[in-house]
């Protein structure tokens, strides 16, 4: 199977957008790159590093006659963006998305759509240390995963070409219901940010004396929670407004478990301890054994 | 200034014992080295290695005549072993130890003391990946730190000579109190295991087909967190057993910001949420810039 995209449109031009435009171009994939960004300086960028092939401020402009748009704004912007642009989408347009957040944006996004145009969720799982149109890269997406999220409102066809196109760029393409993504990232991803974040003010609290202590002793267990609470507050803050429902079911599991954690420590309870800290260091051996995604990077 | 040690007894023979004695013996500081361990077999390894002249299974045998005396053994064991071996001690024999737990231990190990024998705590920060004499190297301690808590009860020569052997090796070493240290470790290394162990079971309860997703879209910020909740089970519940009234302090704390946090993403504070991400991230960023500590290994 293959195909061929006329026109691209990328709607909030930086590392996601500019990579797959990148990789697609690579392959010969992809006719004409448009790019739509906030500031002239980022469409600038992206034409001096061949990225795009024009840019525009204006998405309206911007995703006219395009056959496949991508919509790869900061979560808060996906849907007032699409709700922009959409009357201005050509016949048989795909458009799909990057949020790291699903349930609430798919279906927004799909309501907005005119009769003629369709809309597939996508997350891609890829990141840099760097962000910007300027640190992307073809590779990217080699050796990823996107999540797809197919609703009973997405069109088949629309759904196989958004999945073809990720699987070009060389990601793994699975697809889930919106709502089960939203639980599942809020589990593995969201709630470790948010504990990462809880953990670095928990410190910053202590006493000033004792806080220079702190960072001047900080383990390396430490170090691996603040290398996450260095995100970008911003997109962390938007994934907590996008993702209430499921972070609010993660951090107050979290909180049940905590609770009886503390009242074995203060009790004493050796057994139980031990029970618990036993429990999940054989909980990750056997997901170490049964899975080697957490031994790599992704 | 210099030293030399005539007889070095290594109580708990491992990977910080077995380390220290290598080290000791590059640099001709040490005479003979005893071992004792519970096991014949680690002693037999000890000797193979060279890292020990003999072993005994006996504590009370193997102090006997030394001159230092460190006590490597599991948290839990080292004021039970110090009281059993105390009266064999040689006169003028300092005792050290090196558990990650400094307050009731090193209170409890100095009223063991016979008149003529001094004890001093150590808190050696170091580790590898692989434990046991067998996995012990001269070069352990190169870059580490040590902490040393002395008390009122503390002889000064005594201290003086700890500080010696600890840099000798290649350790940075510092003096606190011992309660004081107990928190800062609390809260730089203690706290954070207990939350990647509390993370860790948090997820192994959710649903069997969630779980599944679960781990298998571990992200890095989950990878993290899941290192070390692979440390050793019984050394934590020893930790928490020992360290039990700064723990319990530290997840209080976290439990309370915990609860905020909740409560900010319940009713979608942007601005509330914003400003915590933001103070952590911040308080990283300047952490980095002032301490290069947590950029290396350690």
């Amino acid at each position: 199977m293959s195909f061929f995209i006329k026109r691209l449109t990328v709607v909030g031009l930086g590392l996601i957008g500019g990579s797959l435009a990148q990789a697609l171009r690579e392959q010969d994939l992809v006719g004409e790159v448009v790019g739509v960004a906030r500031r002239r300086r980022t469409l600038e960028k992206g034409l001096e590093m061949g990225v795009i092939d024009r840019g525009t401020v204006s998405a309206q402009e911007g995703v006219a006659g395009a056959n496949l748009v991508l919509v790869s704004t900061p979560v808060c912007s996906i849907v007032p963006m699409v709700e922009n642009f959409a009357p201005y989408l050509a016949k048989g347009a795909v458009v799909t998305d990057a949020g790291s957040v699903k349930g609430s944006i798919v279906r927004r996004c799909e309501a907005k759509m005119p009769e003629h145009a369709h809309f597939v969720g996508s997350h891609p799982i890829a990141g840099r240390e760097h962000s910007g149109v300027e640190a992307s890269i073809p590779s990217l997406y080699h050796g990823s995963r996107t999540i797809i999220t197919p609703t009973t409102n997405t069109q088949p066809q629309a759904m196989e070409f958004v999945r073809l196109v990720w699987e070009a760029v060389g990601s793994k393409v699975e697809t889930m219901d919106p709502d089960y993504h939203d639980r599942v990232l809020a589990a593995t991803s969201h709630l470790p940010h948010l504990m990462a974040y809880n953990i670095v003010n928990t410190l910053s609290d202590l006493e000033d004396d004792l806080r220079g202590e702190v960072f001047r002793f900080a383990a390396s267990g430490f170090r691996d929670f603040t290398r996450i609470a260095s995100s970008d507050p911003t997109m962390w803050r938007d994934i907590c407004l996008e993702n209430r429902e499921a972070i609010v079911e993660m951090l107050n599991r979290f909180r049940v478990d905590l609770e009886q954690l503390t009242k074995r420590v203060q009790e004493g309870d050796a057994d139980g301890l031990f029970g618990k800290f036993a429990r999940a260091k054989g909980t990750r051996d056997r997901v170490l054994a049964e899975n080697k995604v957490l031994r790599g990077d992704s």
